[in-house]
């Protein structure tokens, strides 16, 4: 019954970086551009204020039909009734977390390898993140970047698909889509933008030049 | 089918406080001495870490017949199949928390006022948490202590048994009993002692004359 998941401009929030505006008032503007996904991502703070966070964050994503997804705390996920949960590799491991979640909701996996990436696939993950591409400013524990082609050797080796984050911009956006990501996921690109709502549109338009040119209309970069 | 809940000598982790011993070490200490209630409680680890200590503490937990409880993390609870889940104020809601566990689950929640054990109570609370009694060094977010007569009022408001928190020791926990409170929940006079296993038959014996004290057999205290 679940409709085909968009990922081409997948949205991580972050409170801190959007001060002094509100996170509300950012995925506001970000769906405005056109994100088409919304991941509720904050680390440092209560559930409580997670659940009214992602209450909130429901009222404007369910209206655009963009799906919720909470990082890491299937708890606030099934709370709120988000569309979604997404982990990575030191949260609730894959099996555990679609078990909790059942088949209907969303579940994503951070991949950084390709072992990880058929375990995730294998586990029910309906998508992979997969990075840190080109390095990453928001993630401290983040490890080495893998680069483009770390990134294609993850795609081809799985059939769910992938987007790709860590650093990713409009500039390089078409890049990452070239090399086999159904989208990108961003955090400080649009959270940390001016204008949100113009850098969703920016990169939106990367995705459909990265997606140009890997069915094989070259165009310049 | 839950058997009665035996709230005497509840005994909350700490890893900074237990280090360099493990939590697992001084859990399986606590439970020689007369621990009836574990509560899993680490603020700053990953969710992993958090599911694979619980599943680690369910080992010892359930063959002494002890219940664990997961704080705040009604997703760890429910990966790792433990007894409970306790929430505070800034936690999920607690009848949220009882939707997402189950009517056969234990819930606990943090009480500091009669206003907020009746909403607890009535959302699904088997137990209450009522403190800070005595000025708790562990949680820094602790409101000024409530005294053995805020502990009363709120034991007297509710009919469910509430367990006194914030401060309180050995030497302290008998008149915690005969204040109204069913035992006493207890961080750094456990995890923080240089003999946990002693510390909780010391708590046990202080629970056991408090309530000599309440029945009225007065003794010197």
């Amino acid at each position: 019954m679940r409709r085909k998941l968009d990922l081409s401009v997948y949205v991580i929030t972050s409170a801190a970086l959007a001060s002094p505006r509100s996170v509300l008032g950012v995925v506001r503007a970000a769906l405005r551009g056109g994100a088409t996904v919304v991941q509720l991502r904050e680390k440092k703070t209560s559930t409580q204020r997670l659940i009214e966070l992602g209450q909130a964050l429901l009222q404007v994503t369910r209206p655009a039909g963009v799906p919720l997804i909470v990082n890491d705390r299937v708890d606030v996920a099934l709370a709120v009734n988000a569309d979604g949960v997404h982990v990575g590799q030191e949260d609730m491991p894959a099996a555990l977390a679609r078990r909790l979640i059942g088949p209907d909701k969303i579940l994503g996996v951070s991949a950084e390898t390709v072992e990880q990436a058929l375990m995730a696939q294998r586990d029910g993950a309906d998508y992979l993140g997969v990075g840190d591409v080109y390095g990453t400013t928001t993630k401290p524990d983040a490890g080495p970047p893998i680069g483009l082609e770390g990134l294609r050797r993850v795609a081809q080796a799985v059939h769910i698909p992938v987007v790709g984050i860590g650093g990713i911009t409009p500039d390089n956006a078409a890049d990452v889509v070239a090399h086999g990501a159904e989208g990108v996921a961003v955090i400080s690109a649009v959270f940390g933008a001016p204008d949100p709502e113009e850098a969703v549109r920016r990169l939106r338009e990367a995705v459909a030049q990265g997606r140009r040119r890997r069915a094989g209309h070259h165009e310049p970069a």
